[in-house]
C-alpha cells in the first residue's frame, strides 16, 4: 500500500528579482535630490490635466519621494484611510488602471472602479458636466481615462474634487511622462546639476510621433524642463505630419533642441536614451504607426544605452532585448505605482 | 539658453462649492428632529425591499443621521471595518452603484462588485436561490439591483444576509425615495411639525407615472407618512393607465390626497415641489414617458418651488434651471450617500 | 384623516441558518487535527498551480487553519492589511472570484479585480509574460482563472509574486479540491486515522469526467493523499475517453483504488460519497457531460450518504435533494471561502 509519504511533492518556488530591476537606483536619486515638501503642497488644491502643471522643482520633489517609496519595502502609514479613488476609465485600460489603484491602495484609500463604457450615463447620453457633478459626490479624487480629449475639460467645469488625466484622447498622459522622467533620473541623477558639462549631457531618440501620441507629447513638455542637460532630442518619425500646430515651436520655446528624422539606425550609435512607441489610440480603435521601426538586441544601440516604452508593446520592441542591460523599461513599468503614489500623496494636504 | 524657471507654470485650482450645494439645510434639520437611535436598532436584521417598511419615525431619524453625517467633515470611526458589501448590479447602474459603494466605503467596509451581468451565474441559468445561497457565504450585506422585479423576493428565501433593494424592476426603489425625503426635508423641516398650520402646508407635482415608474412609487409610498403636511399630490401625467392595480387606492388610505391631470403649466405655479422623471427601465431596455413635459427656466415654477430629479436626466430637465434656485436635484443626489450611509450603519448593530 | 403611526408596517426579518449549515462541524475537525503551522510556512514563497503541491499535512493543517476560521464569529486581526491581490479573471467566474475576494478581504487586504477578458492586454495581443511583468509590479499575490491551461505557466516564467490557480481551462482546479476535501474531513473526521478500521473506510462516486474536468482532476490527486481511508472511487461516466493520458496510471501509483462504471443507479446504494459535475468550460463555450445522470431525492442514495457538487448545477443535481441531509454542497461552497482564508494565510509570512 503507497503510504502518503510516499507521494511526491513538487514546488513551485517564487523567482528572486532579475538584474535589471535596478533597485540600487532609487537609493541613488535620493541623495540626489534634497527635500522640499512645501514644493508639493500647491499640488494639492490642484487638478493635474496638462505635464505643462509641472515645472522641475516639481518634478525632482516628486521623484524624491518615489525613489523614497521604491525603496521602503513596507509603508507603515496608511494615510489616505477612508478617502474614495473614483478609478473612470471610459477607455479600457488594464495597465495606467492598476498603477494608479495599486498607488491608492498602498496609501491606504478605497476605490470604485468604472471600467466599462457601455453601461455608464455617458454611453446612454448623459452630459460631462452631471457625471462631474455626480463624481465630486461619490468621491474625493478622480482618475479618469477617456478616447474623448475633451472629456476631462468638460469635467472640469463642474467637479468640485481633483481630476488626474490618465490619457485624454490624443492630447496628453502627464502622469505617464512623469514615470518616464522618473526612470531617467534614476538612471542618471546627474542629470539635476544645472552646471553639468558638455560631454555628460544626453541626445535622447523618440521613436514615435509627437503630434499624434500623448505618451510622447507629455513627456516632451518634461524633457524641456531638464533642455540644459539634453544635447537634442530627435524625432525618428516617417510619417507627413510629425507635430501639432505649436508644438515644436513650444518645445523650442521652452529650451528643448529638437531634431526631426527617418533614419533610425543611423542616429542609435549616438543616442543615450531610446524611447519607442508605436500605437495611437483614437475614438475605439488605433492607428499603428512607425511599424517599419523594430529594436531587437541586434540594433546598433551604444553599449550603455537605455530603452524605453510606456507598453503594452507590440512588435517594435523585440523581447530579445528583456535579457539585455538596455531594458529599463520593465523598471519604468515599476516605477508608475511609486510615482503614482507620490502625486497622490498631494492630495492627503486637502483632506 | 532657456532657465527652467522661466517656463511658465498653469495651474488647474478646484472649485468652490457653488451656491445651490445647500449646505446649511442639514444643520437645520438637525435641530428640528431629537436623536432617538432606538428606532433604528430593528433595521438591523432587515432586509429592505419596500418603501412601506418605513414609518415617519424611521424616516426622521434616518434622515437625522444622514444630516450628521453631511454635516461631519471626515467621519473618525470606520464601523464596518471588515464587513463586506456584495453590490450586485444585474441590471446595470454607475450613479447607485457608486452611492452605496460610497457610503459602505466611508464606513470603513470593503466591497466586491458585480456588474457585468452577462458574465454571472444568472445568465447562464443559476437560480436566483443558489445565487442568494453563495452570496449569503461570501458577503455580509448585499444591495441588488434587478430588471426582474422578482428577483430579490426569489433571493430572499435562500438568503441569511441583509439585502437592499436598489431598483426592482419597475417595482421600488425604496433608498432613492429617502434620498427625496431627505431633500424635502432639508428645504423645510417645518414639514416635520404634525400640527403644522394650513398655509405652511405644501403642494407636490409629480411629472411621471406612478403606476411604471419605481422612483415614484416608492416616493409616494414615503409621501404618504407626512400626509399631514401636504396639500396635495398632483400627478402631472398623459399614459393612459397612470396607476398600477390598488396603488392609488392603498395612498389614500395611507392619508395621501391625489390628484391626475395632463396640463403641466397650469398646475406649476401652484407647486411647491416639482419631482420630474421621464424613463422607465423595463427589461434591458427604456420606454421614455411624458417627452412633451419639459422643464426650463422659463416654466411657470414658483419663485421659492424646488425641482427633483433622480438624474440621469433627459431632455425633460434642461440644465439651464441648473443655475438657478429651483435646482436641488444636485443637492438630491449628494444626499443619497448620507441617506444611504445612514441606512447602512444600521447593519453595524447585526454584527 | 390618516395619522402616520395608524399607517401598517410590514417587516423583513432574516431568516436563520437552515440545518444543513454542519455549522457543529468544524469544531469537531479541529479537535482531530493536532496545530502545526510550520507546516504551512513553506507555501509562503510557492505559487499554487497543481494539486499535486499538498501532502497530507499540508491539508491537514490548512483544513485545521480553516475549521478554525469557521468557528471564528469576527477575525480581529487584519494580517493582509496593504496588501494588494490581483484577481485577474480571464475566464469570467463570480463564484470562485468571490470566494477568493471575500477570504482576502477577511484578512484585511486590497483587492483590484479583471473581470473584462476583452478590455484587457491580453485580448489585444500582449505576451502573458509582459502581463506577468506588470501584474508583479502592482500587485501583492495573484489569483487567475484562463480559458488557456497554458497561461499560469507562461506568466510563471516572469512573475515575481505568487499566482494561485483558480481554474486553468481544463487542467486544474486546486482549490476547489481543497474546499471539496475540507467539506469530506468536516463531515468525517475519523477518516484522518492513518489505522481507521475496514468497515470505516468510504467509496467515493464521482460523476463526471476526470480527463476533462478541471475540478474533478484536481480532486482525485488531493484524494490519492487519503487513499488509505478509501476502499476506491468509482468514476461515472460514459464518454469514451474518461481519463486523460497518464491521469489513471498516476492516481493508481499514488494509492487509489480507480474503477470506471457507465451504471449510476446500481453503485448509488453503495457510495458514502457522491461528487457529481457535468460542465466542462473550454475555451469560451461549455460542453455537457453526462446529461443522462441526475440525482433528485428518489435516487437510491444510502440515507447517511453525502452529495457534493463544484456548483454551479444544471439539471444534473436537482434542488429537491436541497432540504434533505444528503446536501452537502451549500456547506461545501460555504466552506470555501475559510479553506481559500487559510490558504492566503500563509502569504502573510512572505511579506
Amino acid at each position: 500500500m503507497v503510504k502518503p509519504s510516499d507521494i511526491p511533492l513538487p514546488t513551485q518556488p517564487l523567482q528572486s528579482l532579475p538584474d535589471n530591476a535596478h533597485l540600487e537606483c532609487p537609493e541613488e536619486l535620493l541623495k540626489h535630490i534634497e527635500e522640499d515638501a512645501g514644493t508639493l503642497l500647491d499640488l494639492a488644491n490642484q487638478s493635474i490635466v496638462s505635464a505643462r502643471q509641472f515645472d522641475r522643482e516639481r518634478v525632482m520633489q516628486l521623484c524624491r519621494l518615489a525613489a523614497k517609496y521604491e525603496t521602503t519595502a513596507v509603508p507603515v502609514q496608511r494615510p489616505l484611510t477612508g478617502k474614495i479613488l473614483i478609478s473612470a476609465f471610459y477607455e479600457p485600460s488594464t495597465r495606467t488602471r492598476l498603477s494608479f489603484e495599486s498607488a491608492w491602495h498602498r496609501l491606504g484609500g478605497d476605490i470604485m472602479s468604472i471600467t466599462d463604457p457601455g453601461t455608464t450615463g455617458i454611453a446612454k447620453g448623459e452630459s460631462y458636466r452631471d457625471v462631474a457633478e455626480m463624481l465630486s459626490s461619490y468621491g474625493d479624487v478622480i482618475v479618469l481615462r477617456d478616447t474623448d480629449q475633451n472629456a476631462i475639460f468638460e469635467m472640469m467645469k463642474a467637479l468640485r474634487v481633483p481630476i488626474i488625466n490618465a490619457g485624454n484622447g490624443i492630447d496628453e498622459h502627464p502622469t505617464q511622462a512623469l514615470a518616464d522622467i522618473f526612470a531617467i533620473l534614476k538612471w542618471r541623477p546627474d542629470l539635476l546639476e544645472l552646471d553639468i558639462t558638455e560631454d555628460r549631457k544626453i541626445r535622447i531618440g523618440i521613436i514615435g510621433v509627437p503630434g499624434r501620441m500623448r505618451t510622447v507629447r507629455s513627456l516632451l513638455l518634461l524633457l524641456s524642463l531638464f533642455g540644459y542637460a539634453i544635447k537634442e532630442v530627435v524625432i525618428i518619425c516617417n510619417t507627413r505630419e510629425v507635430f501639432a500646430k505649436g508644438q515644436r515651436e513650444e518645445l523650442e520655446q521652452r529650451g528643448l533642441t529638437v531634431r526631426v528624422t527617418t533614419e533610425m539606425d543611423a542616429e542609435l550609435p549616438n543616442l543615450d536614451v531610446v524611447y519607442i512607441n508605436a500605437i495611437v489610440w483614437s475614438g475605439n480603435s488605433y492607428e499603428e504607426h512607425g511599424t517599419e521601426y523594430c529594436l531587437t538586441k541586434d540594433s546598433p544601440l551604444r553599449e550603455d544605452a537605455i530603452v524605453l516604452h510606456p507598453l503594452a508593446r507590440g512588435s517594435e520592441l523585440s523581447t530579445d532585448l528583456d535579457e539585455t542591460p538596455h531594458n529599463w523599461y520593465f523598471a519604468q513599468a515599476r516605477g508608475a505605482v511609486y510615482i503614482r503614489m507620490a502625486l497622490l500623496t498631494c492630495y492627503v494636504w486637502l483632506f
